[in-house]
């Protein structure tokens, strides 16, 4: 069942953003800091037992320069540079194993999975990059309000700014194209992909499924599923912090990104998404500055979206911008 | 929490195991009268959009020489025939698309994917088989009941002989070796796995994870969750059929086909599974007569299982028994 | 609580129907073969255990001449032909036992139980009629999506030529009196009522109960329980196929039965009732032809509406155009 | 699934039975106080619009001669008094409405529906008798702890008055024959007729179907589901009174009546009953000193247990035992 | 998430209140009822091991001289008469033990708490005083249908009749200045509060957190859970009692209290909550006829609504309308 | 129902212990650093509004010398050092406001509340204190997991030396009588005590109700309920890491602190608690070597176990071991 507004108001849904004045200042601060603390990445070759793909275990220098795992995915049999796909993932879950992400190299591309900090023990897949230094304040269960009294100490800073020197990494592997680097994610890797967009001039594209990390005085006030609802329980126990909260979220809210991106991007939603409520992603879509934008409408799906048929769309939008091209595999 | 007995029980439960007289005949039949009806199987190449995988979009002919659908997937550079695992499919879900089932190529193996007839309508991957001329007889929602008061007419009688037609026309692709193919699934697809087994010879390993379809008579006691429940519903509709289903099931029983298996076996089982509680599994394992056999319990999960986990024990165990080979790729 | 509009909308709901161009075409030949292929009726006496009741166990010509069950009751003790009232079941169940089906009887009526094929295995009560032949194409759960990729071999074409054949049958029964029939039934029941009762002229009364079948499009919209939550599961995993979904359900909707029902019409709603949302019952009988029609609110029931008390009400309607008369029993 | 232990040993199960030193005294008095304040039965006919049914609005004087209602249903064409069964009623409900109850009547026994004093408002069938006069002490949701802390002012004590009163009441409708009279009932009403059949001679049989109200201790520490979760509930608040409550209890157990039931016995049990654990049951079986007794097991039911299948159970049952004779019906 | 209408929607909440002609009339007879029928409250003081507390178990006549306990707790050191809050409790539980209530004697207030007649038997806290003499009538669980077909024997005539008492019982306490009682309580308590607001002059203070009681047509459409939830189920039942089930609560509606209230009140209320849906306590607080009275929203909070954060709000209102003063304690 | 095993075998049940070599070297060093970098506790007077409690706000060095915050309750009026209950808070909440805490004052003794650190965001109460400087590796929701892989920088490490430094810090309070500190607390805050118990020399008492972080091979077995649950994911999704994470848990077992426990010790276990099984319970208990110790079994409660009743019993245990004496109190 529907679990939000029908398609009609929904295609009509343009709310106001709200923006704190220093938002472009605090994610030039973030990302510089980044830069300036960055390291060459590590790439290791892995033997995950594969014959057609390449694996490397990269770990790469992230915010404030802490490590950041990775798994870099290419095609054993290609020629020249490839274009990349960089990666975020869904909430709860880490980078996994390599054969949990063979799409994206089997289609020909350069496939760059940047873990999570801090998550992957309670997902369907392990992680194994550590969050470290957070701020350690009270917090509710998840990653959602970790730090979320302060934009300095808010997880998602560290995870955005990860998210910023993953597509920075990428374009300074050999084997990638670096004018060709698509950002991309389903749910929480969605919001990622978003604000990599946002922060990132460049990109060749932008892959965002249901996304999350949108709109969340709206998400707040429509579901109490999934990760959203961490915000709720933390909202409801913390009366005294509303305002501060929502202020931090300010400097994260996708609707912002979304306003920055001048990439070709595509995004989808599901009708019956119950995690990620279709109005908080339509808002992001109708903010988003792109002159090439696309919204893919799966009407009978939750949280799942449109899985591998998602896949197909993405294939054949990704074809016409970022092909593989001739000489991307022999 | 445990779903079923502590792991030192399971270790030493054997149960006996029920039989029908003319388990052999009804099986030496039905498998005779698919071969019978065999046609050459279609393979049609299927534009994936896939660099690495070469995909074939395969008809072939199942139980009574009713077609059935599949997905061949090679790796794209090879040289010489490949060792081949033919995979059954879980509960619910059809062949879906090509990109859902990447594994095994990208391991180097050929890979063909059976659809499960009649499903993938309402789970996560869709099917293009249907199941022609059932019965039609009163059945409980899903598939476990369809045609149950009849041996004959029962679903997993076709869908044992597709299963067994699968290897057989695995056997006669080219690009495959015949002596080097290995039967497999997970849950549903465990089960049709050891059905295969049971029924075939020179079968090169048999990979069966947290299998379905196993020791009916516990499993209604035990659980009422997933399909095993559809049992349940049935029997507590239908009280008069009681001894008519179970002497069915009887012909489809795991344990049965386990105690005739003689290829290498390794199975896994999950403690805190409720779908396929551990004991029906192990069960079937200590019925299983192979000499090389060998089971993985996950201690902590449910029918999830090893997930990624299991394809590396997967991976290793195949690697001494059936490995790609240096010629395997290019 | 309220699982739709209020009230007020509810009775000011008029939406577009959306027919078909060959809808009358498609029935008059659906009901035209199986008249055809009719066969007569045989009509066994069964020994029920009852005093006061004679019962027959009945098999019918149903569509295309498949053999279809049901239970013929009348009172013991009558005196000439009796009207008739031809009953539709609920959603999974078949047609029990005799004992299960006291009412109508009681109250004077002859009255003829039509077994729905396949059903009866996962209810409360037992089924005896197979739905042989269905295509078996892929479906979800249950009945609902039996087929409906394609108009000629979904389920409910069988399901509803077979009531028309009921009732053809009733009207040969020496003890009925032909030109005194009503359909009747709650939930999926009185779907297939409102279906016969557009299918057929000369009927002297129709109750629909909560009908299920009608208003495909909003019901998978505002509800995810019970039997329209399988089509939702359909659509939900075959992404591809909604437009072809809905265009077969053109053909059965009870909205467009409803709009060529002339006989007298008593329709019941549960302004809570998360199964069949009233929206959609609101629907089919605003847009019901029939110069005498009624509708009774109840304002705080779920599915199971006004049961008992709906039950008066009927015998109150009916009693005034469909007595069972001075003659009826002795 | 099973939710009590296996038959095995369900069939080995005779726990010991606690029992007050007066509880023959106390039940003597209970019952000499009621008869005492009889007062002749009203029987007023009442137009249920039923043609082969005759059926009276029955008041009668129960415990301590307050007025209970009930409905009395005769077949209309009979000869003679006839067999009759007095039915008590499920949890929750009330008598409901007279075509509710047509089963024993159409069957050719007089059937006596007694109406349970303070139900029937939330159910699935109205009541209309009054609990006048409770203590009104703190009591948990529902009826089992109305009064639970005083044997004199608890609540059942009441309605086992009533129920012997309606026997009583039976004996002496012209209608029926006294010498051939059933008690019968599932669940609520099965525990009540376990009662009733402990505390009065004569009874021609005694019907139960998976009763409530027996071994109270053992179905708390089995199951939280149903009424025996209210009295779960009540202890759990009232921490200070549990060994008041089961000295109370020890009044009312089902085990104590069937220990002095000598009647002939048909008691039905259901192994996946959360209501009403089976463990519970076969211990009333296992007491029951009826040299005439038989328990109907129904291995893959919960509450619902045989259902229709039941009835016919108890039709071939009775039928050995109290027939309704060729002269029951003309 | 929400449960109700966005707050800008409550903010605009002005329904028509019904009313029965005879409001006043009926409460003046029910507690000039109650006023003659009193008795002197007995205080047996009750050792709690509390040092800092002085506990009495109290006594008094509430409903038709009817005993009701209560605990009233001061502050052992304190010099001179004290303002009193009497507080009233929250469905499903009694008066507790006395250091359940340690809060406003901690405050420096004398502190009447109001055992509710019935009740405690199965919430957190257990009750200690009987509802002699409901008319027993069918009711579903709980108390909110006690009685409710008639508004003389509807239970909570008594308990607001008790919520009078208490009141007067409170001013005539020597501990207690009889010109500065607060009524006071949460959900349940808070209903009751506004009832005794709404037929009591001179109080000093109204406390009502998430009140229970209010504007039962809407609630009753707009929630199913917690008590507002039996009213459904009674209605879903007695479906010919809708009428006179609408009549007896309009004596009962806190809207109709509202409107009544001179005293200054607070009110709270939180907009997730399904309990006690916020249009309805928007509603009483809008139709509340007091000069001065302010409402607290909680917009992200369940039925718990501000809790502690509340008590702080309390604390500061009340002190500046009813302090405890400098002599309030020593 | 029943939870775990019966009485009669948790009675009877003493597991081994499973305990490092390096278990008392490891704890010593800890409590050693947080003692070499202990600053002198700051104590604010706090204006709670409240007349008879003198509040304080505490903060003091806790785990390393990080802030720790609390309350400090003492009853205003008062002669001489109290005895003084240090307590612990329950799983997500923190140390919420002064007023939430009001029972042992009340009863004479100082109260000195610890602030569970970086909880206080999802539960009923709100913390003030963060968890600085976590390793920040993937955990699981909650706090169990936070670090589980290292005894060095698990979570509990922290809180269980903050909880040394809180009776430290009492025993340094001018207003409390060091040599009668009570260690308290129930769930969570019960397992702290424990741990806090079997660190120190000196303690008075301990109160443990329900203590959670005890016997965790079994809990995570028996449970997916609560805290205990976040385990079971976390070894769900990390099933490499099994060994390790159960080393380090055997660094923070209640069995092994128990096993060390010297001061008179009160513990409650409910047997229906789903939360911390009863098993758990009893391990910790029949491995406590206190020569004075007692257990309150509650058989009809959940995780709330005895709430107000057992405060009763532990202020009558507490009377004979730490009165508040005649001096206590003025």
């Amino acid at each position: 069942m529907l679990t939000d507004w029908p398609l009609d108001t929904l295609r009509d849904y343009r709310p106001a953003r709200t923006e704190p004045d220093d938002f472009d200042d605090f994610w030039a601060a973030t990302t510089g800091e980044a830069a300036a603390a960055a390291w060459p990445a590590r790439l290791e070759p892995y033997d995950a037992g594969l014959a057609t793909v390449e694996v490397y275990d990269v770990t790469f220098a992230g915010h404030a320069g802490q490590p950041v795992r990775g798994w870099l995915l290419l095609p054993r049999h290609r020629s020249g540079p490839l274009p990349c796909v960089v990666e975020y993932i869904g909430y709860g879950s880490g980078r996994g194993l390599p054969h949990d992400w063979l799409f994206w190299s089997a289609a020909g591309y350069a496939h760059l999975v940047m873990d999570t900090r801090g998550q992957g023990a309670a997902g369907s897949l392990t992680g194994d990059t550590p969050d470290p230094d957070p701020s350690g304040a009270p917090q509710a269960n998840g990653f959602l309000t970790r730090g979320v009294t302060d934009p300095a100490r808010y997880y998602y800073r560290r995870v955005f700014s990860d998210a910023v020197r993953a597509v920075e990494t990428a374009r300074l592997i050999p084997q990638v194209d670096p004018t060709r680097i698509v950002v991309a994610g389903g749910s929480q890797g969605g919001g990622i992909a978003l604000a990599a967009a946002g922060l990132l001039d460049g990109l060749a594209g932008v892959l965002a499924d249901v996304p999350f990390l949108c709109h969340f005085r709206r998400a707040v006030d429509v579901t109490d599923a999934g990760p959203y609802g961490e915000l709720g329980s933390y909202l409801q126990t913390r009366r005294d912090e509303v305002d501060q909260v929502f202020h931090t979220l300010g400097y994260f809210d996708g609707l912002n990104f979304a306003a920055r991106i001048t990439a070709p991007v595509l995004v989808s939603v599901a009708l019956m998404d119950r995690i990620c409520p279709p109005s908080t992603v339509f808002a992001a879509y109708h903010h988003c500055s792109s002159a090439d934008k696309d919204i893919v409408v799966w009407p009978y799906n939750g949280h799942e979206g449109g899985a591998a048929f998602q896949r197909v769309e993405q294939l054949r939008w990704l074809g016409k911008r970022v092909p593989v091209g001739a000489s991307g595999t022999s």
